[in-house]
């Protein structure tokens, strides 16, 4: 194993150099699109289930829709479309052929299809135009669909998981009778997003609202979470658009109300992506390698036998053995690395490199006194522990594990979010070191663009939680009424 | 709700509108996409589900691979892209623009891609290509992966679930050291299936391996499972590859033996897919709907409280939720359906087109009795139970339900699976009732075609399990080993 560079020399390559080394993904030979190796899957794989679950308790059911949309959807939206037109993976026909010359295989001319079809960047045109077949009065609302499915969007600069040509993710696409109905699905979905990312990843997030330019094109209004990196840049975790009645208006899907009045349909999506799983390595991880919480972990508990002779070997396997059966009993996902191979050292470093929260050792002497060696992975704090009661004494351990990267998680946060109340003091301390900055802004696209341009700082959000004391813009001095969170983002 | 046509007037008429009017799917905007509606979709995940258990269960992973792949690599196994390049989607732009006329959007000639992406109609090629990646030595092997996805193949004739332009899927490719081992890998995956078909699905199968002209293309030996529909038309319902050394040698995968002897790696790959929604209801399902066996049952009981007035609504109501929280405190999927707004005789109809296995009717005769009214969906049976260990008895009912449907569809398959010997009979057979025909065929393709030319059945497997007496080819007369499976076929 190659040591990974650290996080304070390059942050950049820490991260390329720890999602491949720790087997959660690679590039691919399209250009873009990255290969999710088993480890990093099983990952994702445990979001999915939490997230599957917590979709289900609030009244939504599973459905799926095509992959390919026809252009001339895409173009009934207008926002919407030009928000997408720029990285459409366009397919414009439908068979190969050997070429005439033999060298080789060709797109069959013939075969060009009469409108071209994109493969999807995201999913409301196509389930909108089959809403219009499933909505006819009030009865048929809300619809409560998410889908689990692939999207492509042709990006420039690709990075692994954050942004990907193809990714993985989930979208939900509602719809109601009624605007306040709607919303409250909306702001629903955003808290899901926040909870699930506070409990399940251990990561503080922020709770707020994009501005126009950041909006989601169609949407009416964006909400959001966004969490703050190990280096200071901001990453969008989850949006929940609140789509009002444009996309009804677009595909034509209107309701009879119970006073018998024909009315648009009121509409939200949201969604979350495999971006989570680099967020995860981000926010947790360090030199050594990963750092999962153990909600996500696909191992929870790593057991390391260590032994000098075959007689001591048998033993210390078969103590290993019962210990993995005690905790699997009690559902933890353990593993007994007997690999005879490698050395204890390395498999050491091996299990710190993938994260695992726990890992113990088991020797002749720790079997002698019936104790075994703890190590947690994200202080690496090492004690002994009787092998009495392991399983509580292991659950007690993961437990704490899971709120500790939490508290260390929102500490780092607080740590690196400032108030800042004028513009030189604004640059400088993005200069410094980044995190969210917390500053007056007067509500103008102009001025945010114009922020943008000189800093490279974004608005995250005007956060939902902040204090609304006035104030002044800090670019162009004009009244603002409450502070917003700058940031620069991946 | 319009009654279904039935079964014998028109059976494929019948499939579509039980697909439809049981809201498992719909056609889509999009030539040959289809829309799995959310019920349809809840029994997919119960495949799903059970699958991916299965498959861990025997030492499987799951990861992910690109959508998109470079046309060239589809070129370099010959009798693979010979077998898909007339049914590919060929992504060859990267962007949209409004016309210059501004009437619309256009694909923006300037984003043509270099090198064309064909949207995977399986995934053989670009894993393999990054196979070559992962292996290096035996201590690599075996890789043992799965994939669940989505895959595009250009069809002509579309059916809803039996074939559609795009499916879900998963497809599992590993990598060995030795061809034992990969023989033996695509025989588990193959048995795999056949249980998962026979005890999940109630499906009986007839295991057994492809002639060469209906093997996967690229395969060495396609495994197969194949099922007797109430039509008397087969249908392919999963296949298992043994590969050979055919992917590895295209794509230069190598690894070095125990002994320090470069070898090209041995492959597998084996899938099923949404089709399986498809034959489900094909095997079960009657003139009045859907027949869902219990396992997959998205709703296993539906309960329909029956009363004339506001007091017996509320007691009966009372009792039903108190008997679906009782059933559900044994993990049944149970719905009480206490709609106002329809009829009893309405709502039965209905959950008998949805195929709910049990309904359980509660009305205040039944209450002051302590009974209940329990009718069963495949053979529409009544009974009146009491109420007392209600939880047993439907368990009961469920576990025979699941057991019937199975022993009914091996009876039909059965009296529908006949011994012909000669070539007359065997076209007249086919004329009078489709069905199996076990039959002798000489062994060459040649024979094979001609007799799918003349009657359009072909041969479905040389089954596994068939006797090996040997007999005369019945159209060439020639000596032929043993009887294969013949049918007209999905």
């Amino acid at each position: 194993m190659a040591r990974l560079p650290s996080r304070a020399q390059n942050y950049s390559e820490w991260y390329n150099a720890l999602v491949k080394g720790a087997d959660l993904a690679d590039h691919s030979s399209v250009k873009g699109c990255m290969v999710i190796k088993p480890y990093g899957y099983a990952i994702w794989e445990k979001m999915q289930r939490t997230l599957d679950d917590l979709f289900k308790a609030t009244g939504h059911v599973n459905a799926y829709f095509p992959l390919l949309i026809p252009k001339s959807f895409l173009a009934k939206e207008a926002e919407h479309v030009e928000g997408f037109a720029k990285e459409c993976a366009v397919v414009t026909h439908s068979r190969l052929k050997s070429a005439e010359d033999g060298r080789g295989l060709i797109v069959d001319p013939a075969s060009r299809l009469e409108e071209e079809l994109i493969v999807r960047p995201t999913s409301e045109t196509i389930i909108w135009n089959t809403y219009r077949e499933w909505i006819r009065s009030y009865r048929d609302l809300p619809i409560l669909v998410n889908q689990w499915a692939n999207v492509v969007r042709w990006e420039m600069r690709t990075r692994l998981f954050l942004r990907t040509t193809e990714f993985l993710w989930q979208e939900g696409h509602t719809a109601h009778a009624t605007e306040a109905e709607a919303v409250a699905e909306a702001e629903t979905m955003r808290d899901l997003y926040a909870r699930f990312a506070e409990e399940t990843l251990a990561m503080p997030v922020v709770r707020g609202v994009k501005t126009a330019n950041e909006r989601f094109p169609g949407a009416v209004e964006t909400y959001c979470i966004e969490a703050l990196m190990q280096d200071g840049k901001a990453l969008q975790v989850g949006t929940s658009h609140f789509l009002g009645q444009n996309f009804a208006r677009a595909f034509d899907v209107k309701f009879m109300t119970p006073e018998n009045q024909e009315s648009w349909v009121w509409a939200t999506s949201w969604g979350v992506s495999t971006r989570l799983v680099g967020a995860l390595v981000m926010v947790h991880s360090d030199d050594l390698g990963l750092v999962l919480p153990p909600q996500l972990a696909p191992i929870q508990v790593v057991i390391v036998p260590i032994y000098k002779n075959d007689t001591e070997r048998a033993a210390v396997l078969g103590r290993a053995a019962a210990l993995a059966a005690e905790l699997k009993d009690v559902s933890m996902r353990v593993k007994v690395d007997d690999d005879p191979r490698q050395s204890p050292g390395w498999k050491f470093a091996e299990w710190e490199l993938k994260g695992v929260p726990v890992r113990i050792g088991l020797g002749p002497r720790d079997l002698a006194q019936n104790r075994m060696e703890i190590v947690r992975r994200d202080t690496r704090e090492k004690a002994s522990a009787s092998l009495e009661n392991a399983a509580e004494t292991v659950r007690l351990l993961l437990d704490g594990i899971q709120s500790a990267l939490y508290q260390k998680a929102l500490a780092f946060r607080e740590a690196h979010t400032r108030r800042v109340d004028d513009y030189a003091t604004f640059k400088q301390s993005l200069d410094e070191s980044e995190g969210f900055l917390l500053a007056h802004w007067d509500g103008s696209a102009e001025t945010e663009l114009r922020i943008k341009e000189e800093t490279k700082a974004t608005i995250r959000c005007i956060p939902l939680a902040g204090e609304s004391e006035p104030g002044r813009c800090i670019y162009t001095g004009k009244p603002s009424a409450r502070r917003v969170l700058f940031a620069r983002a991946y």
